[in-house]
C-alpha cells in the first residue's frame, strides 16, 4: 500500500482505468480503428505547435458518424476528455492531447461524399485533406478557395474547427465563408445537422458558431463546402520596395481604393532572404519589401487591375514591378511563398505570431513588431497575407537556448498584445489553442469571456472536449 | 374582491405593476425616449406581418448604449418581456410584441459613428437605415451590399436580427457576410464586442450567432459593417421564356457555369403583370417567366459574362433578351422588381412565403407551388431571388374571407413543408419570428431544437429576450 501514497489516486486504479478504457473502447471500434500501444501513440503526442508533448491514453480513429457517436457517448458518460484531430498541422497546439484525453482523430473518414455543381457544394468527410477537394473539382474548372500553406495535409474538419485562412482568402474569404453545412456530432452522441446546400437557415446560425471553435462543441464528421469557379487567367506580380512602410502604405492604399485581388502577400527583407535561398523563386534581393499580388479574370480585366494597382504602387515609390512570362514562373512565386515556414525551420528555430491588425496600423505594428523582437536580442523575418491585415512574424531563436526560447515567447506575446492594442485580434487563421489561450484576457474582458464559455457549457457542459484549449486555465466559469 | 376571480392576478395588482413598471422607466430614461399612451403606443401593436397586433406595456426609445443596457437589467431584474425592433418591416412577426412586454425601439440611434476606408468599414448606431450607409459613402465610390425591399426604412440592428439578404446577394452575400462587429448588450444590462475591423477574432464566433438570432441574444446597439467599391458599370438584362421550368433550369445552369453575376431575379407571369401595371418598367407582357439578371464591371467584363449567360439562355429557349438602353431604364427594371410587394398589395391581400431550395429543385418546387395554391382555390405569383434559390411566392387571398386566409395560411405551410422536402429550409432572408415558428419542428429533429434552445439560454436564462418567436411555443426546453 506504501505505493499508493505517491498517486492521489491509487496506481493500480489509474492502470485499470486505463486498461478498462482501451478494453470498452475495442468494443466500439474494429481493431485497426484503435491505438493504444506506445509505439502507436508516439505520433500523436504533439501536432506542428509542437512545444508540448503528452502521450494520450488512447487514439480512436473511426470510420463512420456512427462510430464517432458511440466513442463520445461513452466518452461523455465516464467522463473521459476527447480530443479531436484532423491531421495535426495546429500551429497553435490546438490538438495536443491530454494524458488522461481520448485523441479522436478523424483522418479515416477521407471519401468525397457528392460533388454538386448545380449548387456550386461538395460533400466531404471530415477527413479529407484541404487540396484534395481542389484536385476533385479541378478537372471541372471549379476548386475550394481557402488555402493553408499546409493544405497538402490538412483536413477538411481541422479547417473548420480553427476557421482557417491562406494567401487567397483575401477575395475569397476563410474556411467560414466557404462553409455550407456540416454533420456534428455532440458530446452525449447526438448527431445534428448544420446548414446545407441552401441559403441561409432558419433559427440561430449554429454553423458559424461550430466554425472556429476548436473541437469544443462537438465533432464534425462531414462537411458541405461551397466549390468556386477558377478564372480565366491569373497572375501573380511582384512589387519590390525600399521600405516595409512603403510596402504597407501601399497595401493599404489599394484596400481603400476598393480594390480587391486575390491575395496580398507581404515579405520583408528577412523572408525574401531565407524563401529565395529555398526555393529560387526569383524574387528581388534588391529591396527592403516584396508584395505579391495576384489578379485573376480575363487578360483584360487583369491588365485594368493591375494599372490601377501599379499607379498606387508608383505613389509609394515602388522600385521593381516583376510580372512573370510563364506559368512556371507563377507557380514559382507560390512555391516560394508557401514554404516560407519550412525553409525559415532550415535556418533557426521559430515560432509564428498570427495577430491580425486594421490595415491603416499595418506600418506602424511592422515598426514596433521589429522593435520589440530587437529588444529580446532576437531576429524577426515577416511573411504574411497583408491584404486581410493578417500578421505571421516568424521570431527566429535557438530552442537549445532556454534563455532565448523564453524571450522568444515573451517576444511573442508583447507582439500579440500589441496587435490586440491596434485593435487588431490575437488569431487570425491558426486559432487560440494552448499558445494563446492565456492572452485571451488581453482580448476579452470578463463578461466577453464568460459569455463565451457559457455558450461552451450549452454544448459540453462537463468540458470534456478539448478541454484545456482556447480558455485560460484559471478561467473557467 | 370579486373581479379578482376573472384575473389570474388581481386586477388592481396587474394594473400598479403596469404603472410602476412605466414610473420605473422613466427614471431610466428623457420623457421622449418613452412612449406609454395607448395613442403612442398603436404603431407599435404589429410589424409588416400584420397578422398578428398586440398593444405593448411600453415603448423605450433609448438614444444611447448606457440607456439600453439600464432597461435590459430593469427588466431582467423584473422579469418584464423586451420585444428589440426596429423600424417594425418584419415580415414574419419579428418585432411584434406581447401585452406584457417592453417594446426596446432603437430607431432613434442613428448616428454614423465612423467611415473607414482604409478598412473598409463603416460603424453605425443601430438605428440607421439600410439604404442610408451607401448613401453616406456613394460619394466617396462606396456601397453597403444587402439591399431589401424595404432598404428605405428598415435598419442594420433588424437587418443583422434577421440576417436580411436582398437581390444583390447573389454575388455579395447576406449581411452575416458584410458584417464585421456589434456593440452587443446583454440582458443583464452588460455590454460587450464581438468582432470589429480586423479579420476573424479569437474564441468562439459570438457575431455570426448573433446575426440571425432575431434578437433574443441581445440587443446591437452599434454595428461595423463592410463597404465595397462600386463597380465601374452595372446592366440589368431582361431574359424573358415560354414557361417557369426554362427560365428554371437556366439560372441552374448559369450557376453551375461557375458564373455569379450581381443577381438573378426570377418573375412569373402573374408577377410580371402585376409589377408592370404598377411600375411601368417594360417588362415584357408576352412571356411566361423573366429573369432579371445583372452584371457589373468594365464593359469588357460585362459584355464578355452577358455572352456566357446569353449563350446559356439560348440551350433553354429564351424569348426575348432585353438590354437597358440608360441609366433610366435600368432603375426602371429595378424599380419594377422592389415595388413587386406594395404592387402585389394593390390588388390582393397576399402572404409572402420565403423558403430557400438547392438550386437543382427550382423548377420542381415552382410546379409544385402552383399545384398546392391551386388546390386551395387560390392563386400565387412568383418573384424571387433565383441565384440564390430563395423563393418568395406571394399567395393571393381575401383577408374579409376567413376561409380564404385560412386556406392561404395552410397552403403557405405546405409550400414551406415542401422546400424543406426538397432539401432546402424554412426562411432565406426573412426569418422565423412569429410566422414559422410551428413548423421548426419540420426543419429541425429535437436534439436539433433543443441545442438551439440550449445555446439561447447561455444568453438569457429567463427567456425574456423575445420570447414567443423562433421556436414552437410548447417546445420550451
Amino acid at each position: 500500500m506504501s505505493q499508493a501514497i505517491e498517486f492521489l489516486v491509487p496506481r493500480e486504479s489509474v492502470l485499470s482505468r486505463r486498461a478498462a478504457i482501451i478494453a470498452d473502447l475495442a468494443d466500439l471500434l474494429p481493431p485497426e480503428c484503435l491505438v493504444h500501444e506506445p509505439r502507436g501513440l508516439a505520433p500523436f503526442e504533439t501536432d506542428a505547435f509542437i512545444s508540448y508533448r503528452r502521450v494520450p491514453l488512447a487514439v480512436a480513429l473511426p470510420r463512420t458518424t456512427t462510430q464517432v457517436a458511440a466513442v463520445l457517448k461513452y466518452c461523455n458518460r465516464y467522463d473521459i476528455p476527447v480530443v479531436p484531430r484532423g491531421a495535426g498541422t495546429s500551429l497553435s497546439g490546438g490538438a495536443i492531447p491530454q494524458e488522461d484525453a481520448v485523441v479522436l482523430c478523424l483522418s479515416k473518414m477521407t471519401r468525397i461524399l457528392e460533388v454538386d455543381y448545380a449548387n456550386r457544394a461538395a460533400t466531404l468527410q471530415a477527413g479529407v485533406t484541404n487540396l484534395s477537394i481542389s484536385e476533385a473539382v479541378g478537372i471541372d474548372g471549379f476548386f475550394y478557395a481557402p488555402d493553408p500553406s499546409s493544405q497538402l495535409a490538412c483536413t477538411i474538419g481541422g479547417n473548420i474547427g480553427m476557421n482557417s485562412g491562406g494567401a487567397h482568402c483575401l477575395k475569397y474569404g476563410v474556411t467560414t465563408n466557404n462553409l455550407l453545412g456540416v454533420k456534428l456530432v455532440l458530446i452525449d452522441g447526438t448527431v445534428i445537422d448544420l446548414g446545407g446546400k441552401h441559403l441561409d437557415a432558419a433559427g440561430y446560425d449554429l454553423l458559424g458558431l461550430v466554425c472556429g471553435s476548436e473541437g469544443q462543441l462537438g465533432v464534425v464528421t462531414e462537411a458541405t463546402v461551397r466549390l468556386i469557379a477558377k478564372p480565366e487567367g491569373v497572375r501573380p506580380v511582384l512589387f519590390g520596395f525600399e521600405t516595409c512602410e512603403e510596402a504597407g502604405a501601399c497595401v493599404t492604399d489599394i484596400i481603400a481604393a476598393g480594390i480587391i485581388p486575390v491575395a496580398i502577400e507581404f515579405m520583408d527583407k528577412a523572408a525574401i532572404e531565407i524563401c529565395e535561398a529555398f526555393a529560387k523563386a526569383g524574387y528581388p534581393l534588391d529591396v527592403g519589401a516584396l508584395l505579391i499580388v495576384e489578379v485573376e479574370g480575363s487578360e483584360a480585366e487583369m491588365d485594368a487591375m493591375l494599372a490601377s494597382i501599379v499607379e498606387i504602387a508608383g505613389r509609394h515609390g515602388v522600385k521593381t514591378v516583376r510580372q512573370c512570362q510563364s506559368a512556371t514562373e507563377a507557380a514559382l512565386i507560390w512555391k516560394g511563398r508557401k514554404s516560407a515556414f519550412g525553409a525559415t525551420g532550415r535556418i533557426a528555430d521559430y515560432i509564428c505570431m498570427d495577430g491580425t491588425v486594421p490595415l491603416g496600423k499595418l506600418s506602424y505594428v511592422l515598426n514596433r513588431t521589429s522593435e520589440i523582437v530587437e529588444s529580446f536580442g532576437l531576429r524577426v523575418a515577416n511573411v504574411f497575407h497583408a491584404g486581410d491585415g493578417n500578421m505571421h512574424p516568424l521570431i527566429l531563436f535557438n530552442a537549445n537556448d532556454p534563455i532565448e526560447a523564453a524571450n522568444a515567447e515573451a517576444a511573442g506575446n508583447e507582439i500579440l498584445k500589441l496587435c490586440v492594442e491596434a485593435g487588431g485580434c490575437l488569431t487570425g487563421e491558426h486559432g487560440v489553442g494552448i499558445e494563446k489561450r492565456d492572452l485571451m484576457r488581453y482580448q476579452y474582458s470578463q463578461a466577453d469571456l464568460a459569455q463565451q464559455m457559457e455558450v461552451r457549457a450549452a454544448f459540453d457542459e462537463k468540458w470534456l472536449l478539448n478541454p484545456s484549449k482556447v480558455f485560460p486555465l484559471d478561467g473557467r466559469a
